[in-house]
């Protein structure tokens, strides 16, 4: 034996508030699901927490979309696995970047061997849809629009059903990142009519990171099967996975994981009970005790009010204090994690997350008195 | 709200014995490791897990490669990450196909532009090296091999090492599958001179399913670095993964799925205590348990003994039997699930694992027992 046996103990990880960008602080129900008896992905019994889960995404979603899912992988490959199905190479894009993750939305379509028509707007502001009506009119041959809903890198919340009617109106599809919205604000992918909607199980969901919720219209699914040419990724080809998450007989695509969906089912399970419009009205409530007390200790948000996310509250570190020892401090000396800056406002911001079980008055206490205490040294 | 609140429960799954091909019994540590508090992904204290996880992960694969991690994703995940940073569109990669994984390989080559070369073998056969050495001779300007290690849909081993040094003799890297030996024979990666090899959790690692263990030599990071051209997976590029795994500051690129990498990180503990090599006599002890009450039943194995997996044994369905009643009588009444054939062998032969946990004495007692009775009536 070349390499010798290491000797590594098991992991016992520390206990945190995660109050950063997400993964979210995840309540013991979803913890104790996940250590449930692991079961075979083609299991009859599987099959039928199958069926559950897309039933619970679809009313987080506010969908009757069959094509409404899990993706085996983390909000990023949710992503990927929308812009590639949809974009085939020479396809037009109009990309709206207001922060990261439009940036990676734009980055996606260059990679994929389409034309990404960039629509930019400042980092802490909401996509103008003013600006993406003149990049139709520009581009006539546009075939999607692609935005972010919620932007993580800023906490700013665009108007989603006024940018979808825009795409509807010059024939094309629609995909958005709801990683951060997802169960903190009202999402209504039926109503605004998009056709592709990606999102992450640990945000306002509350279950583990690790899994990302996909829907898609049937207009999504009808150029999905029109595609010429194959889908570059066998693993994303969503006429393969199909196969494995619908009809009669589900067939073996790649085997699903097992015990992360029984998180994401508990913790679908847990938003059901409370209701989508209790969630939101929660998430607003500890939104706006949080503000007060952040508004009470002098510091400034981001994102002006009315693009203001409740569940990421983004605000400028104050003067002279030194924001990364400031949140080294805030984790060792109370166990909380809140969020730095990224890209464009690394250095300058912190990212203050009440999403899903985190959003919660105790919570907020804890922050408040924390800050106070890192801030005045 | 145009979607009404389902009014589903918690799921509780029911306990099984898994003797299938995957996912393998997990065993109660790993279970609870699940459960444990989710941390953020940049948490130090995570990160020192990750370091942990990369040492333990050198030791199972035996390898020094610095770029050896899992990927966020079952092992088809982990096997598109391959082919998706090392083949560029022409490129000419003689792919092994003996089953149904080998086809996939070849799969992946095609839609990424790749010309795949297939030498092909019987199901249940393993690959003959002396079809490799004409296929090098007639491609000469092939860049890469790829074959299964442990074929997963008939159950026979290939002779890696052999299959390496024919590539490196002809100045081709190679490209492994080694999702189900991992843990159960022999993976030698350093002295079998592999360049790329992917694996997964749920096979002989007894972890949940979705993860992917790589591991990459410094050859195989030369070619991804001269790559010309982006690599077409933003997700999978490893040039971005790289710096949220290795380096002094790692930089955020996806949100890591925390809880199961501790689930992973405790199987990998578990193996070590045990130890490499009595991990692959407890394979061996037990296949031979097994393979002798089968005889005794009357059963054939698929593979000839030479090239017989100890960890996946697929045997003939017995004439008279049916095969897919019988194994719905084995889940129903023993709780036991058993695996059926893929592709070419479907209906025709069952596929008993005896991987990681599940590579039990009580196991292969339990099953000869309850497969008695459902072959005799």
């Amino acid at each position: 034996m070349s390499i010798d046996r290491p000797e590594i103990r098991s992991f016992q990880p520390p206990v945190r508030t995660l109050m950063g960008p997400g993964p979210s602080d995840v309540p013991p129900r979803v913890l104790s699901a996940l250590a449930r008896p692991t079961v075979g992905h083609l299991d009859p019994a599987f099959v039928g927490m199958m069926d559950e889960l897309k039933t619970l995404l679809r009313y987080a979603f506010q969908t009757r979309n069959e094509l409404t899912f899990p993706v085996s992988g983390p909000g990023s490959l949710g992503m990927e696995t929308c812009f590639v199905n949809l974009v085939s190479p020479g396809d037009k894009v109009i990309v709206c970047v207001n922060g990261v993750f439009g940036g990676r939305m734009a980055e996606n379509v260059r990679r994929l061997g389409g034309v990404a028509v960039v629509v930019e707007d400042p980092w802490g502001a909401p996509v103008d849809p003013a600006k993406v009506e003149e990049a139709f009119a520009a581009n006539p041959d546009a075939a999607l629009l692609a935005f972010v809903h919620a932007e993580t890198s800023t906490g700013a919340l665009s108007d989603a059903a006024a940018l979808a009617a825009i795409a509807r109106r010059h024939g094309a599809l629609t995909i958005m990142d709801c990683v951060t919205s997802l169960g903190g604000v009202p999402v209504l992918l039926d109503e605004w009519g998009i056709d592709a909607a990606y999102s992450g199980s640990q945000k306002c969901l509350s279950c583990t990171p690790g899994l990302s919720p996909v829907s898609f219209s049937e207009a999504a699914v009808a150029r999905i099967k029109g595609r010429q040419g194959a889908c570059p990724s066998w693993f994303q080809d969503l006429g393969l996975v199909l196969g494995y998450w619908s009809g009669a007989k589900r067939t073996y695509h790649h085997t699903a994981p097992v015990n992360p969906l029984y998180g994401l089912h508990e913790s679908l399970v847990i938003l059901a009970e409370e209701g989508l419009e209790a969630a939101w009205a929660r998430h607003r409530d500890n939104h706006l005790r949080l503000r007060a007390g952040l508004e009470a200790l002098g510091m400034r948000f981001v994102v002006s009010e009315e693009a203001r996310l409740p569940q990421l509250n983004s605000v400028w570190v104050p003067e002279g204090v030194d924001e990364a020892a400031a949140r080294t401090r805030l984790l060792q000396e109370f166990g909380l994690e809140i969020g730095a800056g990224l890209g464009a406002l690394a250095g300058k911001v912190w990212r203050i997350g009440l999403m899903g079980h985190s959003s919660r008055p105790a919570n907020v206490a804890l922050c408040l008195s924390a800050l106070e205490t890192v801030i005045k040294g």
